[in-house]
């Protein structure tokens, strides 16, 4: 059996992707829509709180084409409180206007095949918790897609080496670098959680970064063998601001 | 043809997953909520005495993201049962409210890669029995997946000698003894019942143990050559007391 | 090319899977509800008298799980006749209350694999004839589903001689009449009439029968190397008496 | 690269599968039931004058288990006329209580495998004019199904040379004609089109010779290495007098 | 790993695919009816303002076959104004009679494949802008499908060096150039956008090239062997003359 990775695990994750039902909404009265984003405002502002109390994190995203009309991405130290959330949401009025397109559990994660292991417990060490538990950032622009490492005849992931695969991460990672400061990225591990084994968040305030590290990746290793991908979700930055706009109708 | 496996079976499994359709839920009156709560958790208190009596189990979850709100997982000792018992609960005023997402049939498995056999009947054994016939743990949390063995080119299962498929459960069992005390694991074999081989539900107080359980596994040959998995669903906890806070709305 | 298969064909088969819509059968009155019952008994007793005159057959059982709740299996001389009882149904009031999930169309069929080729008809002899136009049994349980033969690399079923196709049906019949008198068995062919080759329709009193055959089949170089499955459906009898019962809400 | 296969195009082809919403129909009064057959019947008609005009054709069959109640096959020389009798059918009364399930775009195609290029050209050939506008036959049965060629590691047609699929192509066809008479095959292209790369409409008056036909096919190398295989369709004539019988309820 | 292709992208790209919603499109009143297209119409006046402009292009047909009734395409500078004019139909009367069936994210692109590099911007050459910022052309016929580049055991397209993928994908641009002024090709990459890695839109005033184009190239090993396809849609040019005759009902 190969050597298994180790890994460092923060926040639990749920990305919530929404379709609005504008039929529905359209028909009811103004009054009754304000009053739904009135009450959906509230939950972000206890989310906001949350946030600022440095015990959870959540980003706000519209996304293009019938995927979804927009996400909520919580970040939360527990899965009963991401459960909570969710419920909560479920059972505001905005909610009933809402459709259901996909979802995805998983939680925020460090694998060790970059970072050696040194004496120090790494949950203490500051630059391995803001990694663990992020604030989101408010980049313009989100994209989200689970991935699994494949394992098929000679591709197969789990069955190399743990030095194979540090080889492999390593020059993996070196692309991701190229793109500091244009994308950040967030891997959250769904093993035993979801469909897939992680989940890649990234933001950017230029999309056509996500294009980029995306494909150029592909020609790496550890994509051109190793990676299967599911849906990919791309989005634009819904402020709380802009809430009010986004589901204004006439 | 490859020796087959023997197998030891105890109680049929139903494992139904449901999602709430909170918007018809919130637009009945409180009082007909109320009726429909009190008729599910009657159900719950028959499958209680049930139980009770060592004549089935059950657990109920909530299940995090939009896969399903709640999970009812009810082991009975005939196929009838579990039958009489979904109808029972699809004729409830609750179930109005639900939307069936998916559902798992199966029947408690042991096999005889590990044990050895002996000369005595083992389902007269009191340690096989509480396996064949388990009580299921209140643990915090659920994890449910199905899975295959796989037949794929080279990599086919069912084409290894017995020898062979006994030495790789034994080291694969290995990494499952290491979680003992952190998670529960009870299989459940679906051949000529459901759509995969075999379920695979745990029980954890710490959900990351389902991660780290899951994610180990994956590394050794049986997961790693010869596993194919289906949906991860994970939830929390449902007990009695919290089915109405969970049900509340206003 | 090779040798194809020949085979022996004898009555036309429907499986029709169906889910109860229990909320608009709550919601209408109990008369209705009788009406519907009492018009859904007299298609049955038409089949019943059908099948009394040896011009076809059928079972109904009830489906454990959220794939169905029911299913009605028909056999029939012509495809006509199967369009015919189909429409009849669906044109009943029983049916404004049931929602389609599967069916499945095909024709029983016996191969020349494993019976060599006498010079007499085979059409004529009263043993071959009881199993192409086969009164169904009354078991306690059924279990249905879908297969193909693979053509994969090189597991190509389709690319073995007849010989070696012969050889290997041989000992996977054995294997079939170990559970004779636990296990009958029913084979019908769907090339050109539906999406898999075959369906295999199994009827037992003990229910564990079925995971056991299927199971030990499944390490047998037919299935292991050539079986592809679809999706697997088991149920309990519902006999004419307990139709009432099964639709029978307060 | 491979020599490209040359086909002859005829009229464009539309399959048009629709369930029936029995229970609304079912809902409105025997008049307008009348009405919505009056008119549908009337675009039979129409479709019947162009018939007899030689500029398309068409056939309607009901279908066999869930998959659909009937289906509409109309042949056109342009995809406008398609689109223009399609959106003719939708906005139709009998259109509001059908289901579009499935349907599929191509277009009649020969191609140059079997048959020799001469110097004529074989658009003016009145055999070959024939085969590309062909004038549906009123067979008791159809049958449909699309498919590819694969292109799958070693099994991969497109990277076969010109003379190797002919004589492949030729093989395949023998079978063919060995069911003349018994079944009519139309073959239509639909690269570009749609999902798959050909359709196959096969038409007989014996339901069982599809299952023969294809059946035998399936040993044949072209199918058994290269053939990969759609949903299968099978019905039974539905002529303009049964239609009145067929949308009949009491 | 091998070399990464270099792209150069040009306006972002929205395909959204709808079906109409006939029997709720027919219920309402003539008057509302009229007042929906006009609405859109003034949408369609806005998107050619925009045109005249040169800030962006859109496409709208009506598509064969129940995938949908009709396909806008969209072209803009930025993510966000793809996102925006998707929401302001969304918004709109016609919208609440539309069903979404698919849509697909992209930007057009360019590929250093075929191009050689120079020592000049390409974004400032007139040739290469006219190709990333396109008016879109008023053809006949569209066809649209997505696709990736397999990455399958020996058929791997990203493990091949930058010189193998160039002088296959030169090979497969020849066969393009045969179609000139017959078709029109439109690249968008979607990595990181959407589920596959491109998307080919072909205009074409015959609708038969479209099957010509494609079946050709798939003889072509870079589609032979590293082409994966998704679902095809074809249709027919719906001006802005035609929208009011399309959407009339009586």
């Amino acid at each position: 059996m190969a050597e298994a990775a180790q890994t460092l695990d923060g926040w639990y994750c749920l990305h919530d992707f929404r379709a609005m039902d504008w039929t529905s909404w359209k028909a009811i009265s103004s009054e009754e829509r304000q009053a739904a984003i009135h009450e959906f405002l509230g939950l972000v502002e206890k989310w906001n709180t949350t946030q600022n109390d440095n015990q959870g994190s959540h980003a706000l995203y519209t996304i293009v084409g019938q995927k979804a009309d927009f996400m909520m991405m919580i970040l939360r130290p527990t899965m009963e409180e991401l459960n909570e959330i969710e419920t909560e949401f479920n059972k505001s009025k905005l909610a009933e206007y809402t459709i259901p397109t996909t979802s995805y559990v998983s939680v925020v994660e460090l694998s060790n095949y970059i970072a050696g292991g040194g004496d120090e417990d790494p949950y203490q060490n500051p630059h391995v918790r803001a990694r663990l538990y992020p604030i989101l950032p408010k980049s313009n622009h989100v994209c989200f897609y689970p991935m699994d490492k494949r394992r098929d005849g000679n591709d197969n992931w789990y069955m190399l080496s743990m030095e194979e695969r540090q080889g492999l991460m390593r020059s993996h990672g070196m692309i991701g670098r190229g793109y500091a400061g244009k994308v950040k990225q967030i891997i959250t591990g769904s093993v035993g959680f979801d469909d897939y084994e992680w989940g890649v968040t990234l933001f950017a305030d230029d999309v056509l970064q996500f294009k980029k590290l995306v494909y150029e990746m592909r020609f790496d290793e550890v994509s051109a063998r190793y990676g299967e991908f599911g849906s990919f979700f791309v989005g634009n930055l819904l402020t709380e601001e802009k809430v009010s706009q986004f589901l204004q109708v006439n």
